[in-house]
């Protein structure tokens, strides 16, 4: 019942659906020189499609003074949140080898709380000074820009553009502080994202909700790096729970590894935001991100994630494709 | 490599698709009671959801004039093209039995050039003395009120909200004029229709997209009603090139019939639009159209098709959500 000589098979199907999309969309990512209006918003919010505003935030107060100097002192005494691990991989799938065994793991990484001006330090020497050892990222992605980054929440604006569009405020306000050693492994969100830079420069690789096929999604056992108590050094300990994530192990940068038939379709969009720059970043839309830092050794941004919107039949479809995906994988 | 056991079959995630689609999306039409700015119409149009404006053109020249005197008056001496059928069936799937052969076949109707005022005195007649013979229906579709329809052009008017949220001035104004006797099968457009009710009822029959498995299409071979020069009567010409038209088999009026596996889970949405009502009728939705007639034996109506959008992703995700459908029936 499933094959029908005149009908083209699944996989066909799926392949179509990719060249289709790349044929009706441009291969670029669209440079605005204003903010648009929250219909102009709209427009790229129904195409689920990003674009760039370069220069949307340059007289926000975040763009203008954060440096070392303003963070560690409007910052004084906090404690905060950071990822810490050996390889600058935070929520990412890591192989290791057991015996003769290889397996991919998603690995999380060890979160600990520090003083924000030693977390700060670490972040820019290790850059300037080229230093080696664990890699800290301040990323917890838990409006944490209204949490432990309080002190620093008046110097980012409203976004009235996105607030009247969506008619709603965003979910969480994220911000991140790293070096260029981090680097965020592909994967997805829920969320309409506007990303904001602030210090130096983030380097995005972007796919479309539809390369769902391209990715080689697997589902991968959960695990967290922690300390050896006794070398002091990173270790990765599988999680408790025998809990999996469905999590991306294709990686647009190594086009030929851990592909799938289709991995070949995926145009992969690329982007830098420099300090000043906005980028919307479609719900579902896959997202690779890397970072160069100021001449401080730094690397600062703040996201908005506004919920994105499950009725319509744009998250359903994608659903099925995914499940149609998996059936041939 | 098509079946994995762990993964639903494809036409399970199909009908998860449809499922979760219902699950999403609301079981009525949304009613408003004044026209949406053009943001809010956005809303609708990325949502691709239908909605009703009660009474939005009850102030235009047409919804205020338009009868069957004012009608003749305007349009003294025009001729028009009008659709000619045995059953009221202009453009549908039609069963045929030849030997002992059952066919289904895709027929358009006998098209005429009349005066207008025979056509308006034909229809309303034939409506108040309920007179058998043939149905006509005036409903070219060609932008015929910028056509043949002329003289009344300047009685609707242009559709601010519209115009400016699509950034497009509509493909088509088309004018209906039939009575009770024509019904439009169930059908879809790769248009965002405006449709404005003048005179009498029109009640819709309304299916989202995704609900195109449910649908029963099939490649139906194209013919066209003609009269018998002898006996006059109308009769099933099959069209000289053999050419064949993908078109819905099912009723959701007649759900027992011509079904899929997925016909049972189609949540068709009804609605009346009385004279002076508007409906949005998103692209690419599927919609089966009958009518009701004012005390004149007249239904009239007009409605704008704006081109739909191809870019972003839902048009690819139909047409793959297509090819998998047809792979199983
Ligand atoms: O900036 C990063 O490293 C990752 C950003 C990201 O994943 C997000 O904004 O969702
Ligand atoms: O009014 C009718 O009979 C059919 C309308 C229709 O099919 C359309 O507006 O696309």
């Amino acid at each position: 019942m499933e094959s029908d000589s005149t009908a083209p098979a699944l996989s066909d199907a799926l392949a179509e659906l990719i060249e289709n999309y790349h044929e009706l969309n441009a291969s670029t990512i669209d440079e605005l020189h204003n903010e648009p209006s929250p219909l102009e918003f709209m427009h790229y919010v129904a195409l689920n499609r990003p674009f760039v505003v370069r220069g949307a935030t340059s007289r926000w107060t975040a763009t203008r003074k954060w440096n070392a100097a303003y963070l560690r002192e409007i910052m004084r005494g906090q404690m905060v949140n950071v990822a810490i691990t050996p390889l600058g991989n935070a929520d990412s799938p890591v192989q290791i080898t057991s015996g003769d065994r290889e397996d991919t793991l998603f690995v999380k990484p060890l979160e600990v709380q520090e003083a924000f001006e030693d977390v700060l330090e670490y972040i820019s020497k290790q850059e300037l000074e080229q230093r080696d050892g664990e890699i800290k990222y301040a990323q917890t992605q838990n409006d944490n820009l209204r949490g432990e980054y309080t002190p620093l929440a008046s110097d980012v604006q409203d976004i009235p553009w996105v607030r009247i569009a969506l008619e709603k405020d965003p979910e969480a306000i994220n911000f991140w502080l790293g070096n260029s050693r981090s680097v965020t492994a592909l994967h997805k969100d829920n969320f309409e994202n506007i990303y904001c830079q602030v210090i130096g420069q983030k380097h995005f690789v972007l796919m479309p909700p539809i390369e769902m096929p391209c990715v080689r999604e697997k589902e991968l056992p959960g695990a967290t790096y922690a300390q050896n108590p006794e070398s002091g050094k990173l270790e990765i300990k599988l999680d408790e729970e025998s809990n999996t994530v469905p999590f991306p192990t294709w990686d647009p940068d190594v086009p030929e590894r851990s592909t799938t038939a289709f991995s070949k379709l995926s145009r992969p969009l690329r982007v830098t935001l420099n300090a000043g720059d906005m980028l919307y970043l479609p719900a579902m839309w896959y997202h690779k991100v890397s970072q160069s830092c100021s001449d401080e050794g730094l690397c600062c941004a703040v996201n908005y994630w506004y919920d994105m919107e499950f009725a319509g039949s744009f998250h359903s479809l994608c659903a099925f494709e995914r499940s149609a995906a998996l059936q041939i994988s």
